[in-house]
């Protein structure tokens, strides 16, 4: 099949969502109804470097890419619009792999009341996916920063970490067949739009998607709000089954990428508010200073392996 | 340099224009203003497939991702207005290069209005670029697409043909070092947002930029409008110097990609207010029917060695 006939293909089975799309896949440029303000973020996955073929099939790919961009959106409480897909296909990946790995970011977008309204097809001796996602508000105060935390703010977080990351040992360790939930989740993250739009709505300073280990992402928030982010190592909620693949569960959940639950912050008078939409766990604390500081139930500073070279 | 810094590096030499952008990079995704409607393209060029770094310096590399995509934005008539890059390199690739790729995109989208508003980089074993570029303009109907052609209209070019094709052949024959022009037009092509973004409040009818070639373009055009687009092949402007290039200067201007004119159609009432914005060059007429014609002077069929198989 010839690069427009497969662009045909995969058009043919996108759907359209939420009455922005004026005009779709097919033209030099898609077009939207625009109004209010729109958060635009761009992710990409490339094979041997955020995945591997050998453990993941084509749809957990396009699957992978289309949830690490709407994550992005949810960080910011955006309701999510449009994504705009560029595809780096290897010349022997073939039409039907193509195809699949299509499929699955459609099925994510539906799920999550997106469309695909553009994209590129191309040749690429590497694999690759690039996911442009954008996302609607009324305006600019609507979204949340990972720049508004402020000094006695509570720090939350809305589930379980590590699965991820323990999911990737597992993998690596050959349980490429294995239905472990662990796995599953590895594979197929879920952008939590819902829960970033009701922190948002609930008043939450500074919000961030836990992508490169929860530790890490702390600290990008408390550099970016110009504070100390306090996180209590063993409050940190850890999922089940971790504790079967480490020795150190509380480690791999502090420093486990991928696991894309959202780290926020929030005045203390606000906490109570939130529970009912988002069940959020509080972790620890906003201070004056800077950078973050991982301490134990004494609140003494505890040193992580994984994480000194960060 | 690790990869952040390489980003916070990119970042620091980007410049804001248009007013929209509320927030920049740096968050998990940009925020900008939004009203009418918005028109978005993604665009990718891949080592190997698009350039190869043998005749094309990095500067090149992000000069031409960042042109085709705004190229885009140009045949729909928008006003250009952010761009989204997302790049993949090798990891041998070096800082110097990724620096002179990106500050090529800053230096195009500088000149034309543009801010780089948000991107995504990540290590790739082979080098690729994506741009996602958003346009904007006050309605729908103020946007352009492949589609309004009509019987009667006239088939007009905003300039010469042929330059970057033949460009491509002295590259290949290795004149690399040449400071030839057609090779300059094939490394550095304009986006001609001014002459799109006229030829629509012209009241153009259809528009595409040519980038597979008009008479491919054209095709494309003639299928969306669900017309006929009969083209002179003697009418189509040639580039200078192509002649020196070819023994069919003809067939190059109608096969050879990557021109960058806009392709449009108007009703013939039209034309003459267009002169004054675009100097067009008309080269057909839009009849009933179907497809692609291209005729001679005496409006016999043509046939083009390098079309068929297209």
């Amino acid at each position: 099949m010839g690069e427009l006939d497969l662009i045909r293909a995969f058009v043919a089975g996108l759907g359209e969502r939420g009455g922005r799309v004026l005009r779709g896949p097919g033209d030099d440029a898609a077009v939207v109804r625009a109004d209010g303000v729109q958060a635009v973020t761009t992710d990409t996955v490339v094979d041997g470097v955020h995945f591997k073929l050998a453990t993941h099939t084509p749809a957990d790919v396009g699957w992978k890419a289309m949830a690490t961009a709407l994550s992005d959106l949810a960080a910011m409480g955006a309701q999510a619009g449009e994504a705009y897909v560029a595809l780096g296909l290897p010349p022997d990946f073939g039409d039907a792999r193509a195809r699949e790995l299509v499929q699955a970011m459609e099925q994510l977008a539906e799920i999550c009341g997106v469309t695909i309204a553009g994209g590129d097809v191309t040749e690429s001796p590497t694999l690759f996916a690039t996911v442009t996602a954008t996302g609607w508000a009324d305006d600019a105060q609507a979204l949340i920063g990972r720049d508004g935390a402020h000094p006695g703010d509570l720090v939350g977080v809305t589930g379980a970490l590590g699965a991820s990351a323990a999911g990737l040992r597992l993998l690596e360790a050959g349980h490429t067949d294995d239905p472990d939930e662990l796995i599953q989740r590895h594979r197929r993250p879920w952008p939590l739009l819902g829960a970033g739009k009701a922190l948002a709505e609930a008043g939450v300073t500074a919000m961030i998607d836990v992508s490169d280990g929860i530790a890490t992402d702390a600290r990008h928030l408390a550099e970016s709000s110009g504070v100390n982010v306090s996180i209590r190592l063993g409050a940190l909620p850890v999922a089940s089954g971790v504790e079967a693949v480490t020795a150190n569960p509380a480690e791999l959940a502090a420093t486990g990428g991928d696991d894309y639950e959202l780290l926020f912050t929030c005045p203390a008078v606000k906490a109570d508010a939130m529970q009912p939409a988002v069940m959020p766990i509080w972790i620890g604390e906003v201070r004056e200073g800077s950078g973050l500081e991982l301490v134990d139930a004494a609140g003494r500073p505890v040193a992580l392996a994984g994480f000194e070279h960060l």
